[in-house]
């Protein structure tokens, strides 16, 4: 049994993870402390969670002595540039430490800071926290004690890639690699912004942070390694009318064109053979959001045309693209079974 | 061909009305201003505008002036409290005004100070002003300078009621009239509440206000002055999960049970026999949202049982239900054909 | 453990106890049909259950002679009239059964032959099957073998009710109970009707069956056992435009106006007290279907004005009101904890 | 003042194209019909045409002889292999026919018989019809008897390509051209299929007929024609969860890379300057689907980055993609000004 934090448990991605923790029978949630003016219980926030779970929400400042004394590992679910301010001090006090936000992701600090705009504080951890994709680094998550886990387009994105840019990169033009995205309005977060309301997405559908988003490096960091070479993806994320999930539909311009890639989809389905959480469609068979909401699974469909590659993956962006996934590393740490308390 | 101003064109109202009043023959636009910074072209601030009309919209205090000297008439979609600070001023003036908060709705200060929490700051201009329901007063409202146009809420309970409050009311238990609304979000205005993101609306679907809604009175003051007895109705309204729209179901207790209100059906017919935005649906026939989206209808079925009488009515709270009403007012004051620009 | 089949998996009822059941510690599904043309595996008709369960689904037909040496306890998510003809064979061969079908709620012969127009096949097991609502009849469900899983709206609307109508009916019109329901469209189930696609049923919003449908004899019955004498209430359904959840707000008028009605929300808290999956607000406070929203919690908020009781209750039409409360049902008959695989 | 007959007001086309007809201040309706069983008043299909509009709806078959006497143009509405078998017949009769189908739009009779799975049994009028698309073929359009308006994917598509393949086409890779179409769910027509339900919609999203959709050789024979080379695109359609709208994210590879196309951006405002219903957005600024909803406008975003130019366009699937463009074809064919009855 571990004692768990949870660090920002009103936003999407903290509730969420309460949501999943509380179904989880080795974990005990002990600690929960949020961006709210005064101590409030839990389930006077979220009314969903009365008779779940007795336990009062403290305001952030207030919760870091509490999180020493009686948790184990702690959860941070804090928006980019908070979560570097208290992971030093965690660490310290011999906390497990898992962050969803980005400030650990990218290893490059000048990327960080051009992209989140703002001047990377916790350089120290950085170089050792580990990135908690587990298909790609469970050996290094096992032994992590900080864990930078992973952004929700970027775990749809290199799940999509990881087999042919670990394997078969040579076969695609590396400047021809299109990511069109689309996530679901939790994506960013609860936030108070006129383009957030109701009235705002619903009915609509639009292309924002065109070729700018910022989870373009961290993307283009991890296919980089696989690939061993420089690699620069085209990235438009865009805003879907739902709550929840992830679809990317990616075009890959293949270097001989005219001719299928030989073994392309037994490469993608031999990768993820023993993955618990990824799933490979039959050929000419594609993932729709529904396939996956709620769950911790990346599905993923390809097909070939003549000169191209298209795959598409889907994510749920609130469990496999952050609370899931930080559960799953969780397990992984621990040495829980890796599907414990998860679907 | 008339000149008008929008003030407050930013908000879902108004911008609705600029949308109506384009497709006006009779109507100029002039004058655009709402709470913002500084000026901005209409097209700027909505990209749906542009090519469509090219005018500045000024942040409203330094409207004021230009208000003066080129426009004939001035739609207020103001929030409530802040009309009244404008109306004495363009009164003044001589224009005409049609406003759509409810400053000048309710005719009874001390209710009005209760339910809108303010002290009413125009009591001379408040009893002159006329209630813009052109079904129930149209002869007053051709000589109007000043128009309260009705709440959205009000709009389709006082139509769904006044043929029996007018004609049958003594056929009905007067303290069992039970309002049970449902409103689209924009019927809230375009306003920064967490309540009203879309992960908040989305999927979900809630009452508010439970018989405390400021519109309760307004409707009880109208049915009040039909009946000609003090009225008292339960009003619950509720937050659907779509753009724009009302329906209402209301439930009257009969006092006479088991035996049917002679006419009750006809009666209604021929109350609104001449009436160009109201239609009556044959007996069990109810109507939906859909019927009267994006129009100035207020669409309306009756049914009994033993012991009920229950009438279903929906309009569009944007259109038949705010600013179609306001364009209706203006036909009439103004003299045109009352269906001008509204379908 | 026990092994149950599922009959009528394809349906949205089906489809979601399934998923609950594949949560379920002490459950291992073993047989699945539904009205398909031939056999295929689950995971090609739900790609979301890929990889968590490997099992074929039969067409209906083929599938009574495995259920019938596989399985200890069947579950029927079959329509009404379908479900009746497969009822005795299972009950002979010595299973248990809960069916969420109609077809043994009501126990009028002439009640159900009126409002599901056809004749009921299966008289002598309707007199020993048990209405599946445990908070009324949990010592009954122990040791029944036949359930009458209760409807999604009378779920809602009879524990809403049953403190007052246990306890306190004498305070409370029994002419002037008004049910306004609403639900989201897997109350339909899923059929192929034109009034069911998505561009009839978003943005808009309507009643259906306006004080005819099919669930009011069953709250019927039920409150007038509880209040032992002849209830008859007033229930209009309306179409949300969501997948999941219903809301119904509740109008009864007291007796005694303009005064309290005495320890009315004590009387609710205290009849719920120990129950799992009821939950009591605050005076004042009011669920919305956000909280319930794939859980199996009924959630009540109660209000007094001058002359009525308003009550809203809020349940997951597809858990609470449907699969949830099976899985409940299934936990008392087989003396397992009664959240189990719940939340 | 023109006669006009809808054949197909039922589908979704057909109904916005008669309630944007109703608006048109030289058309008078004269006639409609529809794949019903019997003659129906048009009110009575749609409720919210009660009122506005008195005229029967015919089934197709009895409609013919009738439009041959009181119209003197004819929109035919209907499903793809459907409408070829009216237009000969209409044309003979010398009436006017603007035909909302895919049936006349494809020139080359091998490509349309293996798209639609259908011979093609009208060849004779094929050669003769006009592509309803006015910003590239409005004199065309003004002699023309028969128009075959275009495809709602291929007018966002073209438009939003057109001034790059008409004058600058050596600039592009003819190899990499990537649509990412994004549609509501009413261009799927109104179909009773499962995947249209609202419950497998909402909340949803998901590609469909990847690199295979029948849209792709229309796309391909028009940029064909304005590059005067064969275009072959990359075409993978997605279905939203709303009711209307298009909006598609084209990916253009550059030959010369890490320059600038020069005068990229004037050369989109120079070629569409003189458009009624073309927006170009500013450098870097893109659309969204409420931009255009409800009017005939296609507004485009333009972007460059090192190796690519982004397009991004937008268009209401049922009005610029369908009835909108079919009134702008009719007021050019009858010489009426282009913008009349639309916005």
């Amino acid at each position: 049994m571990v004692k768990v934090g949870i660090v920002g448990v009103t936003g999407f991605a903290g509730e969420k993870l309460l949501e999943i923790l509380l179904g989880h029978s080795e974990v005990k949630v002990c600690n929960l402390s949020a961006k709210i003016e005064q101590e409030k219980d839990i389930g006077e926030i979220f009314p969903k969670f009365k008779n779940r779970l007795e336990l009062p929400c403290y305001p952030v400042e207030k919760a870091s002595d509490k999180i020493g004394s009686n948790c184990d590992l702690v959860f941070l679910a804090l928006p980019h540039t908070v979560s570097m301010q208290m992971v030093p001090t965690l660490l310290k006090k011999g906390k497990k430490v898992i962050d969803l936000s980005a400030d650990y992701r990218l290893k490059d600090v000048s990327v960080y800071e051009k992209f989140y705009v703002h001047q990377h504080q916790d350089k120290a951890n950085l170089s050792t926290a580990v990135y908690g994709l587990p298909e790609l680094y469970r050996q290094k998550i096992k032994g992590a004690t900080l864990i930078a886990n992973p952004g929700c387009y970027p775990t749809a994105a290199i799940l999509a890639l990881a087999p042919l840019f670990s394997c078969a990169v040579e076969e695609i033009d590396p400047k021809t690699i299109i990511i069109d995205a689309k996530s679901g309005v939790s994506g960013a977060g609860r936030k108070l912004l006129e383009g957030l309301l109701f009235v705002e997405v619903n009915e609509d559908f639009k292309a924002y942070k065109v070729n700018s988003h910022q989870h373009t490096p961290e993307i283009d960091q991890e296919l980089s390694k696989l690939a061993d070479k420089k690699i620069k993806t085209i990235f438009v994320p865009h805003l879907l009318p739902i709550n929840q999930g992830i679809l990317e539909t990616i075009y890959l311009k293949k270097i001989k064109s005219r001719g299928r890639i030989k073994g392309l989809h037994k490469l993608y389905s031999n990768f993820y053979k023993t993955e618990p959480f990824v799933r490979i469609r039959k050929e000419g068979d594609f993932p729709r959001i529904k396939d996956v909401l709620n769950t911790n699974y990346c599905d993923i469909g390809i097909c070939e045309s003549e000169e191209y590659v298209i795959i598409i993956s889907a994510i749920d962006n609130l469990v496999k693209g952050a609370s899931g996934q930080a559960v799953q590393n969780m397990n992984i740490m621990l040495g829980y079974p890796e599907q414990m308390g998860l679907q």
